[in-house]
């Protein structure tokens, strides 16, 4: 029975770092949301329409990769509630892990120099300036990746996996 | 490597009974356009805009299952020429099969009275009736589903596939 572990946060918060290393070390494949919006998702934006329907898609390919018995980490912001409790319902063996990180402390780090375009006002509906990332609460696991450096991190959802995998 | 093997054909002319035959035998997942139509593409209607979308989003799917080393058989109506030639750029060993039967042939059988349905008017934009089948050019392979029964077809295809593998 494949699992699907759902990342969950802010841009910046280190989605794609837990992701890869899930990867590296569970052979999990990765579906990143950046690489689905060149692909699948090209045809969307980021009204929250848009939003909605690219996750509905992400959901309907993870369905399709566990009918092949393949293990999955998603590396959405997944900025809405409905759509997380969505996917656990949805999807077998789906947790949802938060990748908790301050808006000020993503905004710092800004590895893709988005957040300084969405202040310039360069980018329109983005997370946490003038989109709503909604609190996440059906979560089963909470990764700080702001008090916890990334080993530690990797660590912690490591053992969270172990635990699942059993 | 794995590979695509695309079908391609009218409604009727036999894609899924391929399709579940390459599934049974050399265990390839199946992209069954029926079923796509009720999750990924459930947004999707019959337009030759939502067409060529349809199968756009089914040629990203695939993408994704080759990233895990899975062999794919799609069941598509896929009419226009052009989504063809392009899943034969995009993804890598992908065989165009053209699933052949006539549109009387076809309409004959009509296994979901779809094409009844269609003639009343209670179906627009219906491949062979209102919408266009392109005749495949960028073909591998013609399995003629009228002039063969459904074993010499398996058979044929069967054949064809084993020598691809090699």
């Amino acid at each position: 029975m494949s699992m699907v572990i759902w990342l969950t946060g802010l841009s910046g918060s280190g989605k794609s770092t837990i992701a890869n290393a899930l990867n590296k070390h569970f052979n999990f494949t990765v579906l990143d949301g950046d690489e689905l919006r060149r692909g699948l998702c090209s045809d969307l934006g980021y009204t929250e329409e848009d939003r909605i329907e690219n996750i509905r898609r992400t959901r309907e390919v993870c369905k399709i990769l566990q009918s092949v018995d393949v293990n999955i980490v998603t590396a959405f912001i997944t900025p809405f509630e409905s759509d997380r409790e969505l996917a656990k319902i949805i999807l077998k063996d789906c947790y949802i892990v938060w990748i908790k990180s301050s808006l000020e402390e993503c905004e710092n780090r800004d590895p893709k120099g988005l957040y300084e375009k969405a202040r310039r006002g360069e980018i329109k509906n983005f997370t946490g300036i003038d989109s709503e990332f909604e609190e996440p609460h059906c979560v089963d696991l909470v990764i700080d990746t702001e008090k916890n450096n990334i080993q530690e991190c990797i660590i912690e959802i490591t053992k969270f996996l172990k635990g699942k995998m059993i």
